[in-house]
């Protein structure tokens, strides 16, 4: 990978063709995720409609890795407009397999993370994670994620075993520059 | 109430409008939901939608309490419908602040708790309640779902002070009868 440039931003419109193709193509390469290769896939009109929702969102933002033209990554912080929880920031994280160990989804935490600082509104951030991911649960407490619970049956695997699941969670404090 | 007879049932289709003006209704009455008056609410045909679409999954439902035509409570459970997770129940519960304190919420708690443990699919429920609703964490006690964990920042009130919401589930095993 040494000679690849990869480049992280913000989703616009014209992702939507590429975000759509990683998405449906993540879901087939991790057990770690809720989804699975049973879920219905968005296609690129809901994936614009997606982009240009987190595009007008305050409390939302959908950030991309990208090699030449090809998202590689994702980590995309999703919030409710209502008042009582619009201070929630749910964090969904994925990286082209290809690309594992290489660090991407820290760059993406780190960025989530100033975004959210910067936001304004966002006070909390929150993930879960299955507790077998025992490197994704060290990477998210290197990052001041802190878990909060465990969800008994919060997932199961494609035999029908269940998993327990972390609620992890990291207070934010909106800094003003 | 003593002569006002209450029906549990489940919502139909023509309980649309019903449903409808009762869930407008309930976000003005109580500071413990996570909707509040901010929230968009569903139009009757969005309702219909919802409906419909609960009809049609084996691993949701909504359940109302109603005295005579008027919707005065709701039990609603859902669920996704990917493999990973379709075994989730996830309920939010209603009940019109006048009828509150004759345990009316208990009686459809229990009828949820039935439909699940029939339902073949579902093998966990959760909710998620503001740690400062002691009633209603005792009540969810008294029906076996347990603390799980503490989301910090997990709700704010109107005045913008953080509450702790407690993630509390219940593990179902099914009946086969």
């Amino acid at each position: 990978m040494a000679r690849q440039e990869i480049v992280f931003k913000e989703a616009e419109l014209d992702d939507a063709a590429g975000l759509a193709d990683f998405l449906e193509q993540v879901v087939t390469e991790s057990d770690f995720l809720s989804q699975d290769d049973d879920s219905p896939n968005m296609t690129v009109e809901e994936t614009a409609c997606f982009i240009q929702n987190h595009l007008e969102s305050p409390n939302q933002v959908c950030l991309l890795a990208k090699c030449d033209a090809r998202v590689i990554g994702v980590l995309n912080i999703e919030a409710a407009s209502h008042v009582r929880v619009n201070h929630i920031g749910d964090i969904f994280i994925a990286v082209a397999k290809e690309f594992w160990g290489h660090g991407l989804g820290q760059i993406l935490l780190e960025e989530a993370i100033d975004w959210a600082e910067h936001s304004g509104i966002i006070r909390r951030l929150e993930l879960t994670v299955q507790a077998r991911n025992e490197r994704a649960v060290h990477i998210y407490e290197k990052f001041g994620f802190e878990i909060e619970g465990t969800k008994r049956r919060g997932a199961k695997t494609k035999n029908g075993d269940f998993l327990d699941v972390y609620l992890m969670a990291k207070l934010i404090e909106n800094v003003t520059e």
